[in-house]
Parts: structure tokens; C-alpha cells; sequence
């Protein structure tokens, strides 16, 4: 399916102030840009890089004053993301190397104490996808998402506290009872068709079977409509903006995601 | 100034067949991406990954019938290419790592077989800018700039035997004796805008002065209007499509750039 | 100078298990490898990769049984490390791109809860080497040097609630003030001559004035005689052995460190 | 079976001179580095990197007057290289993204003017492994295998025009028929046992049923004894040393590889 998505933010910059972006989706295995648009208002000039998970990056100074982000996409996006009951653990000494960072612990998941925890949860369950899909039931069981109760970030450990959570907390919760099985897991920021209160949204994926997969505590089934603006380990990793310095005023944010006809542009 | 370049390639597929394009234009520190479009029609998946110069790479296989690639972008670029008359030769052991594979000979810049030629041509310059500038004003007093005449790809060595050659030609001959001189020399294949007639154009760039510096032995000035598709050691590696199995007819090639306005999407 | 160092593991190990070592230090600016020796005991295959941050890991499965690891490096190192007193802040928009994954939070570094701390050591202090400086000097006065004292990895938070620390978690506490200050830190994990007692060492680097400097808050002055085995953003990813499957038993750990003439092998 | 390696190299060196060497074979997944040694005489300081291809590479400057590189290697390789007739053909749109660059015609192999040459070469043979054989094969009954006719490196082209041949000669004439045929080829340097008269050996391995497999022209079994030291598109890019300025006189060289019993160090 083809989807037409936006993000606008929208600051308010006391002193110049150094950033780093991660707002342009990249074509992928999965999805495919058709149009992508970003502008800078006031226009300064910026930078791009590739960081080590593959995200293009941004880099640029916002001048004093207001400062704003337009990103748009026209995106070909899988009508379903794919699920494989039964899909089999892969023995860590078969992974590919590349997979291998996404089994450490992180800033936002430490995998390295939920070992009980984890194991706990999928007794029962065949070593792999199922286990993953028992972690995400565990979260959507335990955990109530409330999209908005997250105004700072916290970590796996902390998240296990408490019973409200937002996308991006479930997602550390479960990347790090992926991990401390031994399995690749990995966080993704995106749009999400349909989301309510529409926003942009995090969710994870684990790599069993031999390939990747989409998981999402948030959602009772795993529709389509998504489109993966960057992978990390966690938060730290994939926050769209950084911002250095003394802390800048986020006057406003606008979320859109619509699906569209395919372009013929 | 903003830009607005397109290239349309129409081909006849007699037979599914695999391809790598190289059109997606980066944002980096001398351009700026405001807007992008990609179109495949037919619509086929197609895959993207970075290759080892960082360019944004397009998998896919192009189905049987009539297949077209319609790329166009908006893009912030240089007013004016950078000169720097005097930039110093930067010793070898002083080169950044990722300059120095930009150092070896190529498919189709034999520097190996440069150094007697490269030397005569800069007697009497200072090493470094001074001598990429002496080695461009010697192609262009050599060679004559002959847009069309380049049907098959030749090696530098081969240009040097001509005297009429196209860009591509050009920049490999250049590119061959730069590195003659332990001078780090890249292709770069892109837009230029006012080029007669319009096409793809190509030129280099040579790392002198602590950075990477334009050349082009087709131009009298180095006027601005420039877009950067693709880095790579010479045509090989940037090829706009690679094609593989049984050729496939090129239909047709459009290329338009054009200055704009500042974009207000 | 030159220096032997050692390195040996001793494994009990009741089912076959996959491990990551991460134990050959590689040539770099500051050291170089004359000789190097790397066996296991048993002999089993195994494959080495190079990890995002050029570390080079070695991945094997361990034979249940007793395993051991024996590494051993005869390398050459500077006699002292270079400090810099005065060393300028780099401005983050002027930061090369691959020093940036350092400016971000990780497992054991929670940069991001360490503004206020961080911003009060250093009051007084110019922005640049005199803030690590005086980052080291604090965590110095604050924490007890206790070695032995760390059987459980912790994070900066949990060590700035303790008085006595091991070298791994003093160092993270410095990464995590660097950071909280924009300025790049890194974890080294490697060998120090003349530790007391002797085993493998842990300490940070920071990007001030153009490069990265070593900083030690275990020692009072920074000597030389150091060998850098690994780097990355904190202890999660410079693990000398990372296990995966039920925890298996270390026997024994014997580290050597000895100065030694110029090799003539 | 294990090995012990050994190569030696002596310069004369008028004035300073930049170098790059590529001799410290890796640890991958058919050999495993038990012992390594790598001395300069006199010594001075170098850095090592890491090539786009995965090889370590050393930087120095030479000083003038006699200059000696001395390195030697234990290392477990395989007693025999893996063959697999029948081993099929992978469509380009299925293979890995790192081989890519291993389909593409590069300075000393050619491929864009090799299609009809390997067409015809491998008629009738089923697509993948039994070509590379049959390519071999070929380059076996039309050349002769003669070490020491090669001062100067020439290209597939040209070796297609003689009757002699060195190894990398031979080589590079089989990457040039793989990849003309859409299979990738990449060039190994390296040691072989009982190599006759002993020197240093260039083979090639090609991508066929999912993985690497070795390819040697120049001897009539697929003997084991083999120790990688580089990997690369030719000659080019995995020169044992390269030399930049005024050319330096190498005083001698000297190979020398031989079986060991399984170290006890």
C-alpha cells in the first residue's frame, strides 16, 4: 500500500544550538520511497551522514529564533507485516555478525537483568518466534498504553514498575527479554497508519528464523501500514532529534499518516 | 541556488532482468535535498542498500515489456565550486584513511602507467592544487570536449591516445594522473546545470589542501550548478545502472536541470 | 617502550557454549603489535569479526568440559600518555561524524541524568580537556580506588551513590560528566603496567582539541605503558568475554604485564 | 593441519618514503591466527587500518637506508579447500549486497570485455560452480603456468594474449570470465604449501551456492595448505606493499611456509 506521512516540529531557539535529525526514511527491504521531501525554515546549512545502524543523520545549527522541520513521505509499504509462528531460535554462534550488537544491553534495556524474568515468561513456549510473540502478550497483559504518560524516558527495569506505558517503553521492555534469551532485538521509530492519538511510534524487532520481524505491544494485531524511519538499539540510539547545549523549546509537533493511491507523479 | 534535476531512462525488457541503479542524490556537506521522487513503472519491489563509497544503491529486477526510471529532485547546492590556488600536496602518510583507496589504479584509470606523463605535464608547478589545475588545462588543450562521441567506455590509457573524448573520458584522464602524483583523485557522476547539450555529466575531484576539491577538464570556469549522484573510483563503480544477463535496449534518456526558487512545499 | 602482557582464561563449562572474546589488541597510532599469540585449549574452530567500533571479536562455541583461553602480545606503547592541559571543547557541529555515537547515553553511561552533576564539577573550569580534567579530579576525591570491590557491572548512577569503586565503574562515571558536557567519551579496556594488583585495566578517552585523549581517575598521574585491547561506548561493549546460554564458571584469570626490550625475533 | 608462514622483505630506501603493507593475515572462518609476528627494522612508528575490504593494513614512512619488514604467522587452515560440483548459480538479485562489488570490471580484470570470451568458454556447462571449473579449466590448457615471467602487472587483456603466465596473471583472467558471466570473483594473496619455486601465491574465489569457493588455475588439485592474507577486487587492492614517490629497490624477498605441529606455547 502507498502512504503519504508528515512530521513537523516546530522550536523555539534562544541560542544557535547544534542538532542531529533522523527523519528520512530510507527504501529498504520493506518499504519504498517514491517522493520525500524536507525543508528547514529558516534554510541552514546541513549535513547528512550514516551512522552505524545504517540512518541517515542530519546534522546542522539552529539559528536563534524560530526554527522548523518539515518532512514528508510518499512510501510503498507492505499491506501486513509478516508473522511466522513457530519460526525457530537461531543458535548465537549462527547469527550473522551484523545481528550480534543487538544482543548487548543498552541504555534503555538492560537485557543483563531480566534473565529470570524472561525465561519465566516463555516457559512453556518453543525456543524462537513464539517466545517473542509470549514476551509482547506478557507486556500487552501486564503493561496499559497510554500513549502520552511518557514524558521522559525510561528504561526496561523502570518500565517493569509501573503499569501505564507508552510505545517506546514496551518496546524496551520487550527488546530486553529478547535479549536476555539470546535473541537479536532491535528498535524501530516510524508512522504507523491509523494510530490513535496519531503520532509517531516505536515499536521492535526481533531476528528469529533467519530474518527479522515486526513486534508491537501496542497493537492487538500486527496490521501494516508502517514505515521504519530508523533502527537502533533502543531510545538513545533513535531519537529523531538530539539537541546539544542548553534545552530548546519544542513549540509544537504534527504528526500525519494517511494512505494514498499510487503516485504518478 | 535551488535546483531542479530530472533523468528519465526508458528501457525494453525482452526478459526479467536484474539491475543496480545509482540515482539517488545524497545530502552532504555541499548539497542539501529538499525534495526527492523516485518512480518505477511499472511498480516493481526494488531494494536500497549503501555501497562501500556510500552511495545509495537500487536493487530490483526490471520486468518484461516496456520499464521506466523517472528520478527527479530540489536540491540546495554551491553558488560557486571551491578553488584554492596554493592548496599544498597532502603527504601520503598524512592522508585520511578513506582517501587512500582513491590512491590505487582502477578499471579505468591506469595510473600505474601515468607517472612519466603526470610529471612532465606539472614541471614547474607546486605540488598539490596547483598541480590538478596544470593536469586539467593540459586535458583541455589536448582533448577535445566532444559530447556524444563516447558510445563505449575507455580507459585513460585509451583516451590519451584520442583526441576527441567525452566528460567521462576526461575525468579518467585526470583522475590517472592526480594519483600518478599521490594525489587522491574520485569520479563523480551528476547534474550540471547549463551543460550543452544537457545529459548526465561527469567530473573529479582531487584531495589537496586538507580536502576534497572539484575539477572538470570540460569547463572553462568552474561555474556552480552542480549535483552530486555518485563517488567512486571511475565509471565503474558509478555507473547510473549496472545491468546484468543478456543487454537490454535503451530506449530512450532524458535529463533537465533547471535553477528554482527556494522551495516552500 | 615495549611490554609483554598476558592474558589467561580457565573455563568449566557443563554444555556446549557460544561466547564472543574480544582479546587481540590491534596495531593502532599509539601501539603496535610485534608479536601476538592467541590459543585455545581445547582447539575448536573459531571465527573473528570486526565489530561497529573496530574492535576484533573472536566467536566460538566452548566443548563442555575445561576450556581455557591463553593470549599474550608483545607490543610497543608510548612511554608516556599525552595530556594536554587547556585543550579546547570541540564545538558538536564541528565533530567528526564517527566520534558522535560517543555523545550519546548507554547501558552503564546515563549521560543524560548527569547535566546538573556534571555542569557543577566543572564550574570554573574552560570547556574542554580542563573539564575532564576536573571530572577525573572529582571522581578522585569522591571515590575509593577499590579493586575486587566489583563482582556486578553498574551503572554511573549506581556508582554515584557508592564511595568505593573498581576502575570500570570510575571510568564510567567519567564518560557519563563527558558526555552530559557534549564532549565525546569512550571506554578502554586494556592492560596498565605496574597495576596493583595486576589485572585487565579500564579507563576512558575523551575528544577534546581535535583528537582523543586518555584519561585515568584510578591513577594519580598517567603514566605510560598502557595497551588498548578494546573500545566502545561503555563495559556492555568491551566485555573481554561475553557468554551467552546458562552462566558457566570461571576457574581462573591470570593477567602479566612486564616490560620488555625491543623484540628481535 | 597447522602451518608456520613466514615472509620477508628488504629495501633500500634513498629518501623517505611512504609505504602501505598489507601482510598480517586474519583469523576468519577457514583459518584461525595462533601466532603473528610482524617487525620493522629499524623500527618506526606505523598505524594500521582497516581496508574496504576487510584487510589490515599497516601505514609507515621508511627511512632512508636498509629497511626490513619481517613477519611471520602459525596458523590453522583447512587440510583440504572445499569443492561442490554442481553448486548452482545465485540470480544477481539474490545475492548478498557485499559481493556486489565483486560483479563489477576493476584495473587488472576486465569483465566488461570478457562476455563472449566466457560464453563460450563455459557452454554447456550448468550455471555456477562446474563454470568457474570449466573457466579453470581452460586457463589451465591455454597457459602456462610459468612463476617468475611476470616483472610487471598486466591485465586479463593482455594475459589473454600471451601463452605465460604468473599466478596472479591467471588470476585475474578467471575473475574476469566470472564476473563477464554475473558471478562474483575476488582475488586472494597468500601462502601455499609446497608451492614450487616458493613465493608468495594469488588465487581467486568465486561466489557460487550461497558461499565463497577457492579457485586455483595454477595447480591441478584443489590442495589445502592455504593461508589468506588479503582479499581484493585484483592486484590492486591487495598489493602486499605499495610505495609511494620515487620507486625503491627491493634488496630481496623471501617466502617460506611449512607444516607444524599444533602449538603448545
Amino acid at each position: 500500500m502507498w502512504m503519504h506521512a508528515t512530521c513537523f516540529l516546530d522550536f523555539n531557539i534562544p541560542v544557535a544550538t547544534p542538532f542531529l535529525f533522523m527523519l528520512r526514511p530510507r527504501s529498504g527491504w520493506q518499504q519504498w520511497v517514491g517522493r520525500e521531501q524536507y525543508v528547514l525554515t529558516p534554510s541552514v546549512p546541513a549535513v547528512e551522514f550514516t551512522d552505524p545502524f545504517g540512518n541517515l543523520c542530519q546534522r546542522l545549527v539552529a539559528p536563534p529564533g524560530q526554527f522548523s522541520v518539515h518532512t514528508s513521505v510518499d512510501i510503498e509499504s507492505a499491506d501486513f507485516s509478516d508473522t511466522a509462528p513457530g519460526a525457530p531460535f537461531v543458535e548465537v554462534q549462527l547469527l550473522p555478525d551484523e545481528t550480534l550488537p543487538f544482543l548487548l544491553p543498552s541504555r534503555y534495556c538492560e537485557s543483563d537483568r531480566f534473565s529470570q524474568m524472561a525465561s519465566s515468561i516463555v516457559a512453556g513456549w518453543a525456543p524462537g518466534y513464539d517466545q517473542c510473540a509470549a514476551i509482547v502478550d506478557y507486556i500487552r497483559r501486564t503493561t496499559q498504553y497510554t500513549p502520552g504518560a511518557g514524558q521522559e524516558i525510561i528504561s526496561a527495569c523502570e518500565v517493569n514498575q509501573r503499569s501505564q506505558a507508552v510505545c517506546r517503553d514496551m518496546a524496551h521492555l520487550g527488546i530486553a527479554c529478547c535479549r536476555a534469551l539470546s535473541i537479536p532485538a532491535r528498535m524501530v521509530v516510524g508512522y504507523l497508519e491509523k494510530l490513535q492519538p496519531m503520532d509517531l511510534h516505536a515499536w521492535f524487532e526481533a531476528y528469529v528464523g533467519g530474518r527479522w520481524y515486526t513486534f508491537d505491544p501496542t497493537q492487538d494485531d500486527l496490521q501494516g501500514g508502517r514505515v521504519a524511519i530508523a533502527y537502533g538499539r533502543d531510545a538513545a540510539d533513535v531519537a529523531i532529534y538530539t539537541q546539544f547545549g542548553d534545552p530548546v523549546e519544542l513549540l509544537g509537533m504534527e504528526v500525519t499518516v494517511e494512505r494514498m493511491a499510487a503516485p504518478s507523479y
